[in-house]
């Protein structure tokens, strides 16, 4: 069960350690111009080989298979691919038995019964977002003119990120991050009430990215301590322009017009350097795990182009949903 | 827009002063008893009326519509509704022209082309959660025996909850406030990885309910600030039992069988007793508006009963992807 | 699991001897007039107390319970219901035990595990097709200036209606018939290829109107006995406009711009007066029933209204996936 | 938008002279083993090369890209694709300005603004068909003991089906046929009431596949002509069995344990070698085209593979809505 929208939907597929990772994109508008280098430039932003992230050198170079002709999209189904190069299966041997804490060894071999891929968590691997990231190079372009720009702002708790990094390395640990994601330019009046206000389906797209734990919309979980008239965000003038802006860009579940703002919190990385206690499976006796895949230090690295490409997916189905798929293939030309 | 659900699907109707608010609940399984009174029970938890809520006496009682038969669900979808009664339309005249801050009046509005019946909120009232909390008991009994329980931790910011009131009534202030949840006993394996994860489909639900500003599950935004050893579960024994519950009990998307936990931030409500700056959207010129509707100091308080019946819709649905709509009637006999 | 559509969304409730029949249409635009007359002239033309229809006076007088204000649609679900009145339960009650032929009392009572509600059908009864005109009103608008129009072509395979009608009184026995719908002035391109084909889209809404045995699409069957010359319809000129129309209107399942013609088989009605072969459930030993419940000698004279509507659902389904949900309000005006 | 199912989704990609053609399936139970040469053979049974079919050699040799690990299904998304090798582009440089009679040439150069693929008809091949056929191999494992049997049981208005083949080669026309599709040991009670009934969800699968004109179930548009004590399906004994079975198996939309009926019509190929009227639309004058690329002379000849994978296809997604997806990995053991 691995897709997402109703108009614009995208599927992904693939295994860490498989033949390729994938991504089909549905209900994408005719005549959108497909320029490879710029969606490498946006998988470039998530590879690895930086210091913080792991020296696994990925195959990150994106095929397609489907859905664009003479350079622009049919309006058929897209599909890319990438194949899977640089991987070492023998470092998952025992992952069947020895779950890592943390990842999704244990729950995907009970829920598959035994028959998941577990080599380097299989689907389950970060390597997937890999199709987020493509399929937001399209999304990106049907929500334009409106831009998408996500940083991190913190790590392990510190505002500097190399020192964080450093610290973190020295201990054979890795750590965690805050990324901030603005949103502007977007128009008044996307996301429908209740089931997919904006916050349900950005949410339910930053969710879908391994390693999330929180997200909060505007002022966040800071609101929770403010008074209404504190909070509450004065309208200035008649096109929805207002004051302040703790809402973080949506009233109701609906977006007002203003800058669109929210942070999400990213989980150190649960392959860490460090001797973790686990359990054997077929003793069910306790044991230790040193995890031996190679691994980022700071995966929070890697998550603001697959913050952005969720977001920019998020909203390029609520478009879609308002506006139809196929009105508006002139404004690409 | 307004339904939720691949299998047990939920949608509400209705609006804050128009005949009824309702809710249809689909893909239920047959043989569920139906006890009104438990019904009733679940939403005065959600009622006004008490100290720190609207005075407004909202009639709540539920009249089954459709899909129950000599005490039981019979598989047909289920249709539930309340009448209104004690509303005062005549307290939002200006409400099409002079939108209030922190509303959906703007925003509706334009999304609605003028339409949108602006009453009290409209259809984007939180009366509507009414259905949310009635779904809610269907999503219960068929999660059983996992059992959801919610409450509020902080108000205004302060453990006190009593005193934040007391403070915010002094003020004719609102106040926000933290909610945690808690879910035991439900089996592994339930969520789909990605965009169907347990974090996503439960945040998706959440933040259905207005109001919300942020959630996190586990550990949530402090994880950030954590190493992964340290953030990492080690795994005691082969049924999955962790030492520690960092992850709030999901692993890749995915229900590990320790307990659901994650906190929400509940707004301080928009419609407050002081005088707030807005705009005439006939003349675009400053004005001033002092909300005359009745309002809660805290709505944070009516929000437990609403998280729960949403966390136990998230799981009811994810259940009957996993196990199918029609095996499971033999249970609730 | 009852409701149809992606954007333009239709969900029925209610039993035949329950308290209401129902419907919700969501994803409807803001805008539309609401005209209770216009509505109840279509119910009209569905309903029984003519001649070849059962006497049974239904109360088909729809109430609007959301989504309407001010005499438009608001852009929020819509929902209207009727209540039951003329029902005499009694009629039913040895239902659950002697299936009647022809009707869903077996297979409703093994899928809903002995839950369903057998009272004339319950879920399962052609009364719940109420809420399917209910819905076409609203489809109609959308897809105006498109118009669809059906008519009953034959029936018990006479052309002569009256005449038929009256020798299937004569031995208290029920009839079949062929209705024939055609469309007008749709615009090219709706559909979506293979799965959501306008042939895909209309069909499934087709066969949720109980009766139905068959559905052909231009020349229809007859299409497999033509050569491939003779079939294919000549472009006249750029507009797309056909000298022969065997296609019905769609090719490669998308609206081609020319008329939409299909037709439909309906069943004679299971309920007849005469005695009919069955089996008690209880005791596994066969048994007679002549149905005592009043009913229609020719239930295809309900159909054509029913199928516009369906129709004209299906298609305002397909123009809001192509054109979104609101972008279209002016022209309702 | 081209993906059906609500649990087992399957999703087809691709075009006639692109890259690939694929297929994504989706929500399929972990543990079905997964053997190549089993799907080769019914993909040969779709296969042009023999008399009736198009002498083009389709490369159809399936690749797994996804969701297969040690030989049977992980749970995760299965991709499978076959690459294109044996096209002749230079064939269709015209067909963006000439239209094909019968052909979606026309329909997606105006739904897609001109951007459509429209070589060999791009994504609205036939060849798509091999998706179906994938998708096929899993759905009859799911829903085994059940099984599916399809044949053509007249061709041209013929059961010589050879004969007719050679009467349509000596005018250098296509015909088309008319195939049966029987399906047995289906559960009792699957399809849901109304808008998913066994007839909806089948016909709008079997629309999917090109070429198809019509549908009908058990005695079908016969049915018009008879009485209704003469269409009921009389029980004969507890378990549902009936004396006749003229509803083709379905009562009120739900499987009712007897053996599944259906027929089809099937066109005759759009593409003949006789010389047809069209228009140049760069001109909009009238012209004639002699259709250059290979075509089959009896498309229904391939049909029968492509229906029974539509059907299984659709009673697995019932199957998996009635039942879950991961009960039922046991029994593939």
């Amino acid at each position: 069960m691995n897709s997402f929208g109703k108009i614009f939907r995208v599927s992904i597929f693939g295994e860490s350690h498989g033949q390729v990772v994938g991504v089909t994109i549905d209900g994408c508008p005719a005549g959108i111009p497909v320029d490879i280098d710029q969606i490498s430039d946006q998988l470039e932003r998530r590879r690895s080989g930086k210091k913080g992230t792991t020296p696994r050198k990925e195959s990150d170079i994106p095929e397609v298979m489907s859905g664009v002709f003479n350079g622009f999209t049919t309006g058929a189904p897209i599909t890319l691919i990438t194949r899977n190069s640089d991987t070492r299966s023998s470092d998952y041997e025992e992952s069947p038995f020895i779950p890592r804490p943390g990842h999704a060894d244990f729950t995907g071999r009970i829920k598959y019964s035994g028959f998941s891929d577990y080599r380097g968590g299989g689907h389950f691997s970060g390597r997937l977002t890999w199709g987020l990231v493509v399929a937001g190079y399209f999304a990106r372009k049907i929500i334009s003119p409106a831009s998408v720009s996500a940083k991190l702002i913190s790590a392990g708790g510190n505002n500097d990120i190399e020192k964080a990094i450093t610290i973190a390395d020295g201990r054979m640990e890795t750590i965690g991050g805050i990324v901030e994601c603005r949103i502007d330019d977007l128009p008044v009046g996307l996301g429908e009430p209740f089931f997919l206000s904006a916050e349900s389906v950005l949410s339910s797209m930053v969710f879908s990215i391994p390693a999330i734990r929180g997200i909060e919309f505007g002022t966040g979980f800071a609101a929770a301590s403010m008074f209404g008239s504190e909070h509450n965000d004065s309208f200035t003038d008649s096109s929805g322009t207002t004051e302040t802006n703790h809402s973080g860009g949506i009233n109701g579940g609906i977006t007002n017009g203003n800058q669109i703002v929210f942070r999400i919190a990213v989980k150190p990385a649960s392959s860490t350097g460090v001797e973790q206690n686990t359990i054997d499976l077929r003793s069910n006796k306790s044991t230790t795990i040193r995890v031996k895949g190679r691994h980022d230090t700071l995966i929070a690295l890697r998550v603001p182009v697959i913050v952005e490409s969720a977001a920019a997916i998020a909203f390029a189905d609520l478009l879609t949903i308002d506006r139809g798929i196929n009105l508006r293939s002139d404004r690409y030309k």
